[in-house]
């Protein structure tokens, strides 16, 4: 095939993205957001997402109102996971002439909504006709230089911390699906699953609580937006080492077990998505108080190795240890 | 028409504005880009743009590299209208599976050709899969407080001023839609025509001048991107004022004559659009000084009035007097 005509789904998503970074400064791709050093004490954090209907959400598991908190939250997100906090963010809209106004509106409630928890503003935009919705927002945050985190900063003998737990939106999607499922989930599970599906919170609120490690430590991460166990190996990958995974430190929601069995609640566990923890590799004595900070959701997963495989490991049957590798992420095309 | 069943056709690309605008903050929206003050020295102004192909571009008129440099020219341009200075922009692509990646890497090129005449990096990005090729981009820059411009600081008595010619790129447009008209071009009007309409340059080029302007005398302002009429007209409605413009001062390039009598000629001029240069409003011996640096094609079209018409008057014939007055902008729906 002449490279003529060479299509974008014969490349796929990570070839066509590989190609196209080569305009792009090597310094300042390749995490969740792109950091722009403007003063001495401060950086801008720059993120963009693109959703596309039909492709990132529907109407048959996902309002208008939530399309938008996701949106918003995702974009978030990735500041958070950048250490960054937010300024503001933009929103490009498409729209058929035939979407109705309501719609519209409801999108942006909940944008407004999710953004005003973290005193976010919209502060600009564009409308323009086309054949499908969709929705490319950039969001924009501060950082100081020192306490940005990248992909590349994980150290061997760093503890590996989650914010909180991994599996429970997947496990509300399905619900979300098939309304008959889960008979035997009580009602507060399933909320909470359906919840961590429609309303993601970013955690923005981790900040605080990492400036008490000292600047000159270097805090490496990235949100699990495209689930946990891609996360662990895009961070590994990039710092050029491996990870020791503790498999009982993982702990599964007890609703996803019964939604789904524990084999597929630990598939969705690792690769569910959209959970938007972040995962965070620091020095043990600090991991230890974040993870006391932020309450009993939050943990200690394992720690980084020098040995550049990431070996999910059972203390109690080293049987069944597993080797995480994810040679792609989710393919858009 | 109940309120739900409203469209978004119905309403028109306006009226949808200021419904969403509800839930910016007032102070940030309605010029060409947005103002975040994150230091006391250093605003951050923000822009975005969507392009969707068969509305904003089309084989038939535009290469792809085309489509990349004018797309980055005028996120360029809304940025050079606010006084700011690029830092960078992020990309969010959506594409059919069926486009050729021959074609995204050309608009690629055409972006970074743009950029690099200002040194502006292309910083970040999302592509996604759709079932139409669009471009949502994101310029930010940076600008000190006191010298940014926003449309609303024109003051009675300021000399209004415009950076070059108008009308061209629409010019090129019609050749390019029809290369056998023109047939009476040389060959230089007729390149010159093509190259305003395929390769805008921004103005940014002007903010060095912008700074020999004490930092107390406000710049008001905003680029003629939606036509040099347009940019009068929201220039006086956001500043509360009207214009008196000299009509003999408004050079009519001659290739435009030729190319379609005088009558058309001029309506290109007022109302063409695209021709990206700057639209400025402050005291007449800076404006002066300005034109002098600027050269031949940049003019003092008129002055700011207290008296809110505005007024194009041909100082020669007073009877041909003729009176601005545009309610909507183009509208997308």
């Amino acid at each position: 095939m002449s490279d003529e005509s060479l299509l974008v789904k014969d490349l796929g998503e990570q070839r066509l993205l590989e190609k196209l970074q080569r305009f792009c400064p090597q310094d300042v791709v390749g995490d969740d957001g792109a950091i722009l050093e403007t003063t001495p004490d401060k950086s801008l954090v720059v993120t963009t997402d693109v959703l596309v209907d039909g492709v990132h959400f529907s109407d048959r598991t996902t309002t208008a109102f939530d399309v938008g908190w996701r949106a918003a939250a995702a974009n978030l997100s990735d500041l958070a996971a950048m250490g960054a906090n937010p300024l503001g963010i933009t929103v490009g809209l498409s729209l058929p002439g035939e979407q109705a106004v309501d719609w519209v509106e409801e999108l942006y409630r909940g944008m407004d909504c999710c953004l005003k928890v973290y005193q976010t503003p919209i502060v600009g935009g564009d409308i323009c006709r086309s054949t499908v919705s969709s929705i490319a927002i950039t969001a924009f945050g501060e950082v100081a230089p020192a306490r940005a985190i990248c992909r590349s900063q994980a150290k061997p003998g760093d503890a590996i911390v989650i914010t909180g737990l991994h599996g429970l939106s997947r496990g509300g999607l399905e619900l979300l699906l098939d309304p008959k499922k889960g008979s035997s989930l009580k009602l507060p599970e399933r909320k909470r699953l359906i919840k961590a599906h429609q309303r993601p919170q970013p955690r923005l609120n981790i900040l605080q609580h990492l400036t008490q490690i000292p600047e000159h430590i270097a805090i490496a991460g990235m949100d699990s937006s495209d689930g946990l166990a891609d996360a662990i190996v895009q961070i590994c990958r990039n710092s050029g080492v491996g990870a020791a995974i503790n498999r009982e430190s993982l702990l599964i929601f007890p609703g996803l077990v019964k939604l789904a069995g524990a084999e597929t609640a630990w598939e969705w566990l690792l690769y569910g998505g959209e959970d938007f923890e972040l995962v965070l590799c620091f020095p043990w004595d600090f991991a230890s108080a974040l993870v006391r900070d932020l309450g009993s959701e939050a943990a200690i997963i394992g720690e980084v190795t020098v040995n550049p495989e990431i070996e999910v490991t059972n203390t109690k049957n080293l049987d069944t240890k597993q080797i995480l590798n994810i040679n792609k992420g989710f393919q858009h095309f």
